[in-house]
């Protein structure tokens, strides 16, 4: 259990001098070395890094699992010693424990363009997915029969909503997502899609299809989890209806972290949960028979909220003060062009292609490239300490969190990717 | 309960209690001071209340929020800094985040009465209430369109059975707990019933009303919140179907902790869950767009598990660690029989009534007295450092963890109790 984190090769196994590389890549290394260091020297988010624990892993799964933020162990320590064990239930009410998913969802908020008031965290995406898409067939109304979905989604959004339609009596129907807004008719009582796909990379036109959606009289889902901490998403400025997502990748959360639910505010009224537990009761401790939903997002909780989970998740979120999401944006595009550049540089011709698109209003914050032995690369890449992941059958998934991935990361991680598949 | 002796009421409230105390009492304190004395030196429990993070506080609420097991911090600190910190996406197979939801589930259903391989743990009791009620009247067949609800259950039992009754069409009847071997009929799809009652303490008929609705042809879903760790449950024995529970009370996992689902064996293959998240798919890194279940326990997952929170939960159970839960009911009984006659010797006669049963076969791990002022009491009582609670509008819930509560404490409580209520 007490294995060391990925042994790293030395730094010197990855310095650009093996014998077998051409001359021409050990020039377009020296250059991207120096590119590298001076992106690096002027990059304003370059100390936000310190408020992360890393080590010398290349670390490039963050939209997996986000790197753990220095303050998550100190905050739950205090939580566990002091909040539950010497407070113990009085921390529902002295340290903010009962309203922490309203609190907490409104940081995230703040993050995803939402005012406060429209957030609440808890449960897992799938979850959330299926309070968002049975309550959007229900705003829809009666008269609309279908739902659609993303044909490429994260697969969880496509189960739960075919289990959805199931239990409402819609029908399912898998579209691309870049063709939902062409697709949107007057049978659409919801659309559920994906801002960025986790397997491409590929960011969709929000605030387009959702007019689109708008225009037919549908309800739109937005599933955030690969875009949320990674680029603006502005739910309020483009008139989303409802949106989820989760809160450990680009936010840094831990393992597991609860997710959350966006309702705009004019639509919370009518927002009708098909999981209405009793923290969602208009009067909780009144511990009634009969079921009043509060106002507002708390109408969006079920169950009793995980708390160490969602403190360690309040604690994260730290890392955010004082940095702006659209410099992360800036960042993030910076970086993956600088990878796709050391990839062109770096990895022989031919061997590997990206999935990602190259435009910038297209592209999330990862690279994603083909190989036709991308398990078996991968898996030799994490031997060396560069670690992204590998999504079948044959993608290399390498996600960019400029809060802590440095251009030296990114040349980093094409130049030991060139070594493995020379 | 036997009535103290008539005392005339002390005007004087706000004195020290001793001076306001009548002599009887006062000799009825001397004596159970002494019986306490005796029944702590030879519990065979005793030496486990070391296991957990206590104070002077008398800590009579764990059927709230169990109090916390001193080898919960040091082991969060663990999977934060090191697992999630320095190993990040490798816990998942490295660490054994991903398979935690059965192997902390079959560490569960050991207290319970389930041999392993029918729990998991994971989402919020709320949610798993509305996977085993759908799925339970999926077992049940079409041909029945009745859900029978236990008519004092907790609140959010109530809620979500009728959440899940208007999506899959079946009506919900609330009867007595008692009352559900006597309603089940051939309509009766489903019956959730409450094993311990959270506001009285009552303890249902498990054997009995499960074998009635079976009689009946029903399927019957127990919800365990307020007898798992406080009393053998027998899931396997009794021949349950579906059970749920939360792991916060006399479990001691923590503020919101996950909760868990039972799905006996043999039921498994049709369980037909409402809520197919990709981490109860057959293949959930094929992320195939079509669902196939796993098989067995796995079914009842949806989400990522929430890893915090549910490392909480695996090492809380630690002090289960050679106690067995036969021994925890004796202890429960026997410091539920003595409080009662504390407050029988020390509380003014006509001031509290207790509504939980005294006979044994019908009584949970908790005292629930009467007192029409008990808001204003409880109040006073926690001002004292006796930490019960108050259920709305008259109750005083006092909750008895036989693994930390002391015979003493029992004592105190209604020694304190006794001079509030003077």
């Amino acid at each position: 259990m007490s294995e060391p984190a990925a042994a790293p090769e030395s730094e010197a196994a990855s310095e650009p001098a093996a014998a077998s590389e051409p001359a021409a890549v050990r020039g377009d290394d020296a250059a991207l070395t120096a590119r590298a260091a001076d992106l690096d020297a002027r990059d304003p988010l370059a100390k936000v890094r310190e408020r992360f624990t890393l080590d010398e892993v290349t670390y490039l799964d963050g939209n997996s699992l986000g790197a753990l933020p220095s303050g998550v162990g100190p905050r739950l320590l205090d939580v566990i010693e002091r909040e539950w064990g010497s407070l113990r239930i009085r921390s529902w009410d002295e340290s903010g424990w009962w309203d922490a998913p309203e609190r907490i969802g409104d940081r995230v908020g703040a993050l995803i363009g939402a005012a406060s008031g429209q957030v609440v965290v808890g449960d897992s995406t799938s979850v959330n997915v299926f309070k968002a898409v049975v309550a959007a067939a229900r705003l829809a109304g009666p008269e609309r029969d279908e739902i659609l979905v993303d044909e490429a989604t994260f697969p969880t959004d496509g189960y739960i909503a075919t289990a959805a339609a199931r239990l409402t009596g819609h029908t399912v129907r898998p579209v691309p997502a870049s063709a939902v807004a062409d697709a949107v008719g007057p049978r659409t009582a919801v659309a559920l899609v994906n801002h960025v796909d986790y397997r491409t990379g590929r960011l969709h036109d929000l605030p387009g299809t959702t007019a689109a959606a708008h225009a037919a009289g549908a309800v739109v889902v937005w599933d955030l989890c690969h875009s949320a901490g990674a680029l603006p998403v502005g739910l309020d400025a483009h008139g989303v209806d409802l949106a989820v997502g989760c809160t450990y990748k680009f936010l840094n959360g831990g393992p597991g972290a609860p997710a959350y639910l966006y309702v705009r505010r004019d639509l919370q009224p009518r927002f009708d949960s098909p999981l209405p537990g009793w923290t969602s009761h208009a009067d909780p401790f009144g511990m009634a028979a009969g079921y009043t939903p509060a106002d507002g997002a708390t109408r969006g909780r079920v169950g009793t909220p995980d708390i160490l989970s969602m403190m360690a998740l309040d604690a994260a979120l730290d890392v955010w003060d004082g940095v702006a999401v659209e410099e992360v944006r800036a960042k993030s595009l910076a970086l993956t062009d600088f990878f796709l550049d050391c990839v062109a540089a770096l990895v022989p011709a031919g061997q590997v292609e990206s999935v990602t698109p190259a435009a910038h209003a297209e592209r999330g914050s990862q690279i994603s490239l083909r190989h036709r032995d991308a398990g078996a690369v991968m898996a030799e890449l994490i031997r060396r300490g560069v670690v992204g992941d590998h999504r079948r059958p044959d993608i290399l998934r390498f996600g960019f969190t400029p809060l802590y991935t440095r251009y030296a990361d990114a040349l980093r991680a094409a130049r030991v990717l060139g070594e493995v598949v020379r």
